[in-house]
């Protein structure tokens, strides 16, 4: 077999076997295969697609080209959540002590990430003294004894995933829907679940900007699941305005806080709930219905946060971050945004709200930067909500004084205010699983 | 500017710019922009194709990338004549005598190549003690006393190009029309050429199998010159059999020298007088009419033969070889391939031939290797013709006695041998200029 052979005929339109494909990723992950043959195959991958075979079959050639976890020592159905990201996103932080606290095992790997904010794993280290680098032993004892943790990811799962990201993220294919699949799944493929919950984001502060492209790929990937044998669906929600009022790390911990104690922001607890029933409805639980009200259960009556406080227990951090949140510190500096005019926030520029808080310290732009867990912002107002010159409608946290200008005028721009009340639209637009595409045209 | 915007852009298939072009050729040619990110922008030109003002702006900076040969102190129009390759093809030897005999000043630069045979330099090279490594000023020196001089392409000639077809070359990506053309019309434009005649090779023993994909070639190739100032025409001629009875380099050089006789072959007597009359035409010498005249008549008056015996003897070789052709030398190996039945030769596999060459010692298959000046084939008959079972068809030359049998299963598995007389067709079949795409129905 020749990888010149294999170019060619994905370049000619024609659908690769399983051991060309294999050819190819082990080829390339082994270094046999140079990076200037894998980047022509990828260009021609993206501009004349792939099958949901080829698809599925690269995926899981990525997925077994590292470490693949095996979870079968932990009882009961294991079942992973995965977020495409979004501004404000800290479902993780939520879902999870839900969904053990209602009895299912969470065994959840999770990344850091480059952009506007951290990852969860940031986001948890934000607690002081919170360890998320386990050994392989300790992680899994840690879900049989307490049913709940969150780790890092292995260094070496799906690595061939990780090559070809790279190559990907510098040679403009990284925007194709069979790629972005492939990636994703393979990883979680990897992480060892038995069944996958997605959250698809879409909109503007997203990397799918439409609901019909989100719905692609959501597709792409519960297929991917479905040929994998690991039972996958999907749901696709909003992300026209940030996910919840706080972006930042220590600033979401917070947030998630107070949505385990039932006080969170409307569009959060609507999300973060609908998934955690999602994951109880995979593992077996009940129908939807039944599985909604264990969720606000475990919530309302504070068992879901017990679990929250176990496993920072248990993961050496600072347990009483639960009863006072003043643990996780506060930026030096704050600047509050005032608006310049009355009316109605007819929408939100998500994506530069992303730059505004990546600028105060959130984020990191190369992965060997550092993350100020303090900075970040705050929004007391909203998409649709009514508002007076003067009033306060954000505010910035940093420990840089000297970055507070320039946020405050991306928040200005990102802040359309006009005379115009907006529609409002559903912060669940759409649930896909393998037989089936539903779109909600209100809120579930 | 970043080169992932320009692979992005051309991705999604809009026009490059000057600028984004020089951008990429400049900086790949500096080693600035890596291979990986330039075999993916390749993918997107061959998927996306390339409008004709960007395969011209893409050729002119590859001419430019090294060294832009200078003829101005030739007096005269200079033309200059390429030929896309085919197997047989020695017209050059045959057309840059008579050109330079008719007054026209021929100052052509050849290259070497990897295939079946030779190149042009190779081929004048089994002419004992003929020197094809020489000065600029020797070059020019040449031409201006006898009118002629054939030389090897110096090391500098359109380096952009060279570097972008070795990378082409193992990303499945050569076989792209302004690709093919870019390549071929920057190394003309660098030679300095005022004016050029491409022979385009359609068929099997040809890169392009079909009319259709040659004209459209030989189209982009024109307008490439017009756009670059240099008037180009192309004619499209037949390598459905191979040209002429000789395949092999000093076997090449015999039939050239009886062509330039007036005792050729038909068939490439016919080609390289219609491209050696196209020349003078664009030289100026008159309408096609005339041109065709002067061409028999500096073969028929010897005097085409003078001029290629003064080339001979002074780029230092035998000249006594216009007289004597056993000062070539002759294979220690013959082998002589008979027909296994009676009928007709309905066709020949061209490409074969090529095959069987190369085995022989005749060609290069890296180029590292050398050349058996001596090997090669005779075809003692063609398609149409009508054979005797047992009769001799061909005969092969060669030192390595080892390679005869391979050789000949291939040559046997390579003529088609029926009872039904095949079709001609014309061994001329279209002509292309700026303004004009003419077809060929019969032989002119």
């Amino acid at each position: 077999m020749r990888m010149y052979d294999i170019i060619a005929k994905k370049r000619d339109g024609k659908e690769l076997s399983f051991e060309e494909l294999e050819f190819f990723i082990n080829g390339y992950c082994e270094g046999i295969i140079p990076d200037y043959q894998a980047s022509a195959l990828l260009m021609a991958m993206y501009l004349k697609g792939m099958t949901p075979k080829e698809t599925a079959d690269m995926t899981i050639l990525m997925a077994n080209s590292g470490d693949r976890i095996d979870l079968s020592s932990i009882k009961g159905i294991k079942v992973d959540k995965h977020s495409t990201g979004g501004v404000g996103d800290k479902v993780t932080l939520i879902i999870a002590p839900i969904v053990a606290a209602c009895g299912v095992p969470v065994a959840k790997m999770s990344g850091r990430g480059l952009g506007h904010t951290g990852g969860t794993i940031d986001k948890l280290e934000s607690i002081p003294g919170f360890r998320t680098s386990l050994s392989r032993e300790e992680f899994i004892s840690n879900v049989q004894q307490i049913g709940l943790c969150i780790a890092g990811q292995t260094s070496n799962l799906a690595p061939a995933d990780k090559k070809l990201y790279a190559l990907r993220d510098v040679t403009a294919t990284v925007n194709s829907i069979p790629l972005i699949a492939s990636s994703i799944m393979s990883k979680k493929i990897a992480s060892g679940a038995d069944k996958i919950v997605l959250d698809v984001k879409t909109g503007s502060g997203a990397f799918m900007k439409t609901l019909d492209e989100s719905i692609a790929l959501a597709k792409t990937m519960v297929e991917i699941g479905k040929r994998a044998g690991i039972e996958t669906v999907a749901v696709i929600t909003d992300m026209d305005i940030p996910l919840g009022n706080a972006i930042g790390n220590a600033l979401e911990v917070k947030e998630a806080l107070n949505t385990l104690k039932g006080r969170g922001p409307r569009d959060l607890e609507t999300i973060s709930f609908e998934i955690a029933a999602r994951m109880l409805e995979l593992a077996g639980k009940g129908d939807m219905e039944h599985c909604r009200n264990e969720v606000r259960n475990v919530v309302y009556d504070g068992s879901a946060l017990k679990k929250f406080e176990a496993m920072v227990k248990r993961q050496g951090g600072d347990s009483e971050v639960v009863n006072n949140e003043n643990i996780l510190g506060k930026a030096e500096f704050t600047l509050d945004i005032v608006s310049d005019r009355s009316g109605y926030i007819e929408s939100i520029k998500t994506d530069l709200l992303g730059v505004a808080s990546m600028l105060l310290g959130a984020g990191r732009e190369t992965k060997d930067c550092d993350i100020d867990h303090l900075a970040g912002i705050i929004l007391h107002r909203k998409t649709g909500a009514k508002v007076e010159k003067g009033e306060v409608i954000a505010t910035l946290h940093t420990n840089k004084e000297e970055k507070l200008k320039e946020a405050e005028s991306i928040l200005k721009e990102a802040y359309v205010i006009s005379n115009r009340r907006p529609d409002t639209r559903s912060m669940i637009l759409a649930y896909v699983n393998s037989t089936d595409v539903r779109k909600y045209a209100d809120e579930i």
